[in-house]
């Protein structure tokens, strides 16, 4: 047995002990974590300054990577936000007598042990031990080299805070940044009930194919703007804006803006004089790139483009027939995320909402809402793109499994 | 491109027409496939002779496979129940306006297209297709070769009845009963949404370790009942023996009988008596072994057979000190399917109920209930023994994914 299987096994055990703790506690837990961050902003900071250093300017996941106080303020805010939240576990959700006499009744319980793995962003390291204390399981993280040293100050803080409290500190196991060790995940179907990868679409697939553990997949977002011919074409120019450029290293954060061709040769002018000043970088389909040319940042799209998620100032743009057509692109595209339509016709709208198959679907609003803390859940595990158990922000309410409970007086079948 | 995927893909095309299609025709559609089930009873029951025919009738899968026409009108009967269930798509789970104005909803929608890998049983292709159209979903099932004049049978009777209502028969899809055909659904993350493996743990095994598309685990039931030393004997007699008897090839069938040392040597012979007459073979750990020197059918067991499904009238049974012993062969051995305490002693029956991580775990009844009719869900496409998505009986209300809708007048964030 190596050393990280039995760290692993000494998890699944510090699990179990999370079904005796008053609520009480956990709460009292992650109070006391969150205060410990902010206290500690500075030891966290200096070591965030050690992986920020290794990192290029340049990388869109910069941005990502660099803590600040204010940041380590957000971090500690959201941990508040979720103590507020009702814990999701020992929650009655269907009771009834069978015909038979036997009480049947479902109840959530916490999932076991929840393992993740992620890129550089360091809020995750707290928001998902938090998340996953709060609903009353452990977890196992697999951060990035990259943001190795903040990893480990944040995990430092927490477990000293899981001492404190007399609770195990395994309840929390942090994991070398080494992609070997990832490898052991997988196959820990006994002592490991979900793996959530959170990243890069390549990070995803990986554990896609490799993992035997249960995968939710997140992160990945290939986002779409679709401006209708009856679109509010100012109201466009801002969500477009707005959706690329408030924060594109995020997932959701627009790729691509489809236009209507009745409405292109009018829009895309307006639309670049405002993306000039962001500086955004224009990958055109020919059509686009005819009108647009001129433009500083222009580039002719090639098909491989359009799958793209940049995670930067970058945006491709295409012009399309009609709204079937804009579908069918997003359907071919899209990773199932975040997808929006600006029109001020009903019907359409009403379409879109309806055929898109992503976990949020928006009309006339920015792409950008896709996130726990903005539906009102909490801070998430991350945005799942996929179809079964969570849809959209995995945050606290699904952090939990269900389980069949039934009481008799000796009946049989 | 291979036919099977050029199969697959004109069944995604087929799953967006239930998109528009009305909910009554839905409904009739069924009704009309349970009516031509019972019509065609004479064609069914002639095919699956063949089939029959075929196998030992020693084989546990013997009774699976046999169709007559009782099961017949039960699996008609089955659908006439699934009509009378809501539909469970379109439903609004969750709808807020959010503090700038958005209109959050969350909707339920048809997973798409799924796909279904099954041995034996015939009823399977009835009960999963008609699941999957009454929740908006298409369908492709992989039978075993045993099934497979019944199997081709049946879906020949439900796309006589598609195409009476012009509706594309893709929305059924059985593929040809070839493992190789099963590596294309694996690796059809575009067009099927969702795989679930009903069968055998191999099987299983099989679809996890290959399988890109996300997957449902269902079916292996390693199953026990903890007769406690405060149990009602004759009640854990009754228990034990309908548990193991009634049917003795499904997955909710008890495997392992664990006894509390302090009552075994009066209850072991007494259940002794019992499994006699029903000719239950048993295989003892050697204090159970040493109580039932002279039971006809004894062998001793190793450490494997505790692992074992089995499918049959054998009966693993071992005999342990107290309840946390019970919980610790459990825990190693189960598959997480239904776990039963059989004891007159409240608090530690609570405790089993809480410590005890299964689908459904029972005090003082037996596991045999563990069944979507059972539990008033209608028909079901199988036991799920895992954690995310659908825990139990997998029925029709988890045959859908969530959406999230957002409505907005303009906002950016």
């Amino acid at each position: 047995m190596t050393s990280i299987q039995k760290q692993i096994i000494l998890t699944k055990k510090a699990s179990t002990t999370l079904h005796e703790i008053k609520l009480s506690q956990l709460n009292l837990l992650l109070k006391n974590i969150s205060k410990a961050l902010v206290d500690n902003a500075k030891t966290i900071i200096i070591e965030n300054k050690k992986d920020v250093a290794k990192m290029n300017i340049d990388n869109p996941l910069y941005d990502r990577l660099l803590l600040n106080e204010t940041r380590i303020e957000a971090i500690a805010n959201s941990i508040t936000k979720v103590i507020k939240l009702p814990f999701p576990f020992n929650k009655s959700i269907e009771k009834k007598n069978l015909p038979n006499g036997i009480l049947l009744e479902k109840i959530t319980t916490p999932l076991g042990v929840v393992a993740a793995i992620f890129e550089s962003r360091p809020n995750v390291v707290a928001d998902i031990a938090t998340l996953c204390l709060k609903s009353g399981n452990a977890c196992v993280l697999k951060g990035s080299k990259d943001a190795h040293h903040t990893n480990v100050a944040i995990v430092a803080i927490i477990h000293k805070e899981l001492k404190k409290l007399k609770l195990p500190i395994h309840l929390v196991l942090l994991l070398p940044p080494d992609r070997k060790v990832v490898n052991e995940l997988f196959t820990a179907t006994k002592y490991i009930d979900v793996i959530i990868p959170r990243g890069s679409n390549s990070l995803i697939e990986f554990v896609r194919k490799n993992s035997l553990v249960p995968v939710i997949e997140t992160g990945a977002g290939v986002c779409h703007v679709y401006v209708h011919e009856k679109a509010n074409l100012q109201m466009a120019i801002s969500i477009a804006v707005n959706a690329k450029t408030s924060r594109p290293s995020v997932c959701n954060a627009i790729d691509t803006i489809l236009v209507d061709e009745k409405i292109s040769s009018f829009f895309l002018p307006l639309l670049a004089i405002e993306f000039e000043k962001k500086q955004v970088a224009i990958i055109a389909d020919p059509r686009t790139y005819k009108i647009l040319k001129g433009y500083s940042k222009l580039a002719k799209a090639n098909n491989e483009d359009f799958y793209k998620e940049h995670l930067s100032l970058t945006c491709s743009i295409k012009i399309v027939k009609d709204t079937k057509q804009a579908l069918g692109h997003i359907n071919e595209h899209g990773t199932k995320h975040s997808e929006a339509i600006i029109t001020e016709d009903k019907k359409t709208a009403t379409q879109f909402l309806k055929m898109v198959d992503a976990a949020a679907v928006y009309h006339n609003a920015s792409t950008r809402f896709t996130d726990g803390e903005e539906f009102g859940l909490g801070a998430e595990v991350g945005i799942s793109t996929q179809k079964l158990h969570a849809r959209g922000p995995f945050a606290l309410e699904k952090l939990v499994t269900e389980k069949w409970i039934l009481k008799g007086n000796g009946q049989i079948r």
